[in-house]
């Protein structure tokens, strides 16, 4: 790192995808400067003009380049302070590749079948996606067993690639709990997911960069009254 | 490369998805045994076994171990036989990250827009769909420029990770022309793109990967015929 070294990071408090590079950096010991959107205002004219395709955070900027989308911001961030500890990818490529695997099943179908069943209105699809949902949760629970081998981490010994994909979304998980009364960590039913989950939320690389569960719920409790003041208006 | 080395791969002809590992085997110079999965019958034993997940080709097997999704097969092809030119993927994390970014593009926005516009039946859903289809193409066209830097491809002088991505729907692109006068390969407004796509078909590791333009359309066709007769029936 020369001293020329300029990373900054435009993120939202509050979104899972943000909440990854920030692990990420951490667990490699850069320092950045950290810039916070308005998350009902107007977007600020850097991220439209580092982000015109999804104008979207979280985005890193390192000297001047802009590196998009949470995953392949976690990437380069590995790719990049390679020389830094610990590495966050897995080294043999049929671990990365499992990793990247798993990793694509969070994001591109668990989550969005997640998000999908939160916000419909009808109850009987609802309840189909959280049976999804739910089914998404034991495959990854098998994931786990299978990749951890017995270490506390999708990674092993210390947090990586996969921990910070799916560890991301645990605070949002806890938040419903607590409002909703939804047990989705359910130990009966994925007690190492359960045990994972606490692992994760209490590092001393994730501690302080993961929101407050209670600052979560009063959030999410924001939202739905601005959804329900937006329903009403029509 | 060990004597006992076995690299398996599970595929449909058509898809585009099965193309990518394809090119990428070739680029690597990697002997494989090819099974072609039954398109319209049932799935067979190896990949059910393989891809419990999702149950889809392309599946890589290597010694044993399933390699799933079409891009991370890329990877994993890239990162295991690394010895043997050319790297798939750029070198410098900002190149490589500009290259993950821009397949993600294609992969999760730009090709399931142009599927959904196909398969509608509203008119005014299929105009908006191919007006964002066509807007996806200026955008990629734009990238081409900036990342290829007079090049002929997206990888610089060989074919590289985003020409891979990209070029493994061409062959859907040019059928289409020909089946409905669909002209998205339009010099007019997207030169560059349609010149990258010409040297993408004509360079010597993708000529015989790809499917002939024809065979494309006559399958496209037949897709049609059955999809029709699957209507009257119901």
């Amino acid at each position: 790192m020369g001293e020329t070294e300029e990373v900054k990071l435009l993120g939202v408090w509050f979104s899972p995808y943000a909440i990854r590079p920030k692990i990420a950096l951490r667990l490699k010991s850069v320092d950045y400067d950290y810039v916070e959107e308005d998350l009902f205002g107007s977007k600020s004219e850097l991220l439209l003009k580092s982000n015109p395709v999804h104008k979207k955070v979280p985005v890193l900027i390192h000297n001047n380049k802009p590196i998009l989308e949470s995953l392949n911001i976690v990437e380069y961030i590995d790719e990049t302070w390679n020389a830094s500890d610990p590495s966050i990818l897995p080294s043999h490529p049929h671990d990365r590749a499992q990793a990247r695997f798993w990793s694509a099943f969070v994001d591109d179908k668990w989550f969005p079948a997640l998000k999908a069943a939160a916000i419909t209105k009808s109850e009987e699809a609802k309840e189909k996606g959280m049976k999804e949902v739910e089914g998404g949760l034991l495959q990854l629970e098998e994931a786990f067993v299978s990749i951890s081998k017995g270490n506390p981490f999708f990674g092993g010994e210390a947090i990586g690639f996969m921990d910070i994909c799916l560890g991301s979304f645990v605070g949002i998980l806890k938040a419903r709990e607590k409002l909703k009364g939804e047990k989705l960590l359910d130990e009966s039913k994925i007690p190492f997911l359960c045990k994972w989950a606490n692992e994760f939320l209490s590092d001393d690389t994730v501690k302080n960069v993961v929101p407050e569960i209670d600052k979560v719920v009063e959030f999410l409790g924001e939202l739905e009254v601005r959804a329900q003041s937006a329903v009403s208006k029509t």
